[in-house]
């Protein structure tokens, strides 16, 4: 039985020290004259997903997150994971609350198909913790031994997705393919009909085509491949998708942006802004390349932009973010950088003196999002860390939690001695603080 | 004397073996049904930028590159440099070709100053390639001291800037500053005033007011400090300040994006599409929690998209890019994610089975840049990567590369133990290679 949570509670991200603070809007006086308040911690009440409809979303607003670290992350180059290390994700993936894992492509090798049919034995029979089955999606090219070994691997999932690719671009039809462009829709219907005969009746297609929509695909793909897209482009695209193609009314869009250009997360909001209903995205945006949509920047988005996306909303419990990504950079080897946005190291840390000072008058002047909304626990609650660009406020306060009481004339003093240590450091230690004082 | 480079003659970036071929729009079928030229290469022409005159730029199409690496990217904690790394990343951005460099925050410390001087002396007398002069600005507060020592360390440079800031939020005026509207107002129109008492004749003011350009300002800079925005609204403010400030068509509108959510380089660009003729950018996209606007992913979305942007441009010369980032990862100990968009070590592989196929049928099908656009040279020239995703294809690519030829049916015996290889190990070197044939 699927557990109730209300997308108006604010319990899908814990109540953190941030409720019921305003958040800054950067140039306030100016832009939309207004604070957003968060909403009041209210008791625990359940939102309705309902029972999972391959081709329909009971909510208008819900957006599906289609997780596909281990099919398109794990192709990047060098960050192959072991059968275990897979199902380890496959697991964490369920608690973070994501609708669809692509679990990878079985005609790849025979390991991975091994590991796709564990992944959907096991956690293809598990619930999210607020109730909802979860999809488990396998990748197939057009041809019937694809087709086949999808299915042997996800029909004892309760709730299989088949992913069947074609490419259909001009580029990818006549020098990768070498077929004519009515070859090419044949080949893609029959393989949606194929699939069906075998009792698949959650397809998903890529891309979309009137004729794969009647053959039975129940999710079209927009994939912008080659990370070529920028936003306006990108929705006006779903937006004509959604108004000329015939029958999409009755399957679910999705997007699937790469981070060539560094828009993937931009191309994949601006999707769900214009009517998609599923967004492909992967932890860390690992995958080919530049790699995909990355899933933490996408959910928070949505998540501090709900006004802005009329409402828009997925089913992600924010604590578990950062759990999941030092997983899969662990296992993945596709290391993180200090400044990646939502999970890298640096993001709830200040160095220098002049935001250091706002942030210990208040959190809001240089944080839009807490780290406990990720569930991060910083040892330092302002985040300081000490170093050449600091300031006497951060100086002070650090002392201070070190147990040093220090009048104004002591802190002069301490102060330039501080900034002439730190100028050949890059970070200033505690035990070096101690020292300072001593001396 | 400037040398003259013509913006129409496709030669800021290098002529490269993708020229004269088509790029991919990825649904090419549906989506504006068109195929990007490419430009011919045509013998070397000059374009004019003309004599750097602060508040006006000669052509419309032009954006001016300001770099905050060695600023705002050097705040980011544990990003310090020593002054002669600063010195050498100045000398590369000039290389590069951006138009402005900020070099830092004179009144942090007294070794941040000096560093300053030395680089306003040097850089800031040369010119780029091109005969650019380069803008050398230093940041300020709204303090008579912070200004004196801007003034003290730029007087040397042949084109020095100030860059005074002052936050107007309503959070960081009433948590921060502790001041009402009218004393900030007043208190950012006495600053540029004395700034201009002193000698500076190119002032950049964070955010804009019509009182400071009246004061003087000849660059306003729109700052999303905490990365709060989304494309839409961003562009939109642009186009509202373009509208509605008495005097803003004698002043630069600049942006200044944060990439908390991601969106950085998708806001500064859209920035640029409404009307700002400056993007503050840094190198990698260093800085403060989750950087900046990454100045590689700007620029080459500029480049890639020039069409869409109506001509848009800059002075930047693509192939200093991989160098300019290298140096900045090595120097301030920020490590690039390789999945990282543009200089990410990941951008030009390809290890899965599907892509390698396509990159050895046209390397268009998976590349939307070239390599030797931002200035790498990779040892296989279709960016082969064998793993195990890898396929036939690829496999007999590499072997033909190391001295083999192998016929069919050795390929499909030699594919089957190369698989099971490439199961245990995250990457197969030549030397895997070399043993398999031997076995």
């Amino acid at each position: 039985m699927a557990t109730l949570l209300s997308k108006t509670s604010g319990l899908l991200f814990p109540t953190t020290t941030r409720t019921n603070t305003t958040y800054p809007i950067t140039i306030l006086s100016y832009f939309r004259p207004r604070l957003i308040q968060t909403k009041k911690p209210v008791s625990l009440q359940c939102s309705y997903h309902g029972e999972y409809i391959p081709k329909h979303i009971q909510h208008p607003n819900y957006v599906r997150v289609f997780d596909t670290t281990l099919r398109d992350g794990e192709q990047s180059p060098g960050a192959s994971m072991t059968p275990l290390q897979k199902l380890n994700i496959a697991r964490q993936l369920a608690k973070l609350g994501v609708d669809i894992i692509e679990v990878g492509y079985p005609a790849s090798n025979k390991a991975d198909l091994e590991t796709i049919k564990m992944i959907a034995h096991e956690v293809g029979n598990t619930t999210n913790d607020d109730g909802r089955g979860l999809v488990i999606c396998a990748l197939a090219r057009c041809t019937k031994d694809d087709i086949d070994k999808a299915w042997e691997c996800l029909r004892d999932a309760k709730y299989p997705r088949i992913h069947i690719f074609l490419a259909t671009s001009e580029i990818h039809m006549k020098y990768k393919l070498k077929m004519s462009k009515e070859e090419v829709v044949e080949k893609a219907k029959s393989a949606v009909e194929y699939a069906r005969s075998l009792g698949f009746d959650d397809i998903e297609f890529s891309p979309k085509t009137r004729e794969v929509i009647k053959a039975g695909a129940t999710t079209v793909n927009i994939a912008d491949t080659v990370g070529y897209n920028y936003p306006r482009e990108f929705g006006q695209l779903i937006t004509d998708i959604k108004t000329n193609t015939p029958g999409i009314e009755n399957v679910i869009i999705s997007t699937h942006c790469h981070n060539d250009l560094g828009l993937a997360t931009a191309n994949t909001l601006e999707g769900a802004y214009s009517g998609a209903r599923q967004v492909e995205v992967t932890i860390n945006g690992i995958g080919e390349r530049a790699g995909n949509a990355s899933s933490e920047e996408v959910i928070m988005a949505i998540k501090c932009k709900e006004e802005l996306f009329d409402g828009l909303y997925t089913g992600v419990t924010g604590i578990h973010i950062a759990a999941t990504s030092k997983m899969v950079e662990e296992y993945t080897g596709m290391q993180v950088q200090p400044h990646k946005a939502i999970v890298g190291a640096n993001v709830f840390s200040h160095e220098s003196g002049i935001h250091q000072d706002g942030m210990l008058k208040n959190k809001s002047t240089y944080e839009i999002i807490s780290p406990e909304d990720i569930g991060l626990h910083r040892p330092d609650e302002f985040g300081i860390i000490l170093g050449k660009h600091s300031g006497r406020h951060a100086l002070k306060s650090k002392l201070s939690q070190l147990g040093y009481k220090i009048d104004e004339t002591k802190l002069n003093e301490l102060f330039w001695r501080f900034k002439s240590i730190a100028e050949k450091k890059k970070v200033i230690t505690d035990k070096d603080l101690i020292g300072l004082v001593s001396d």
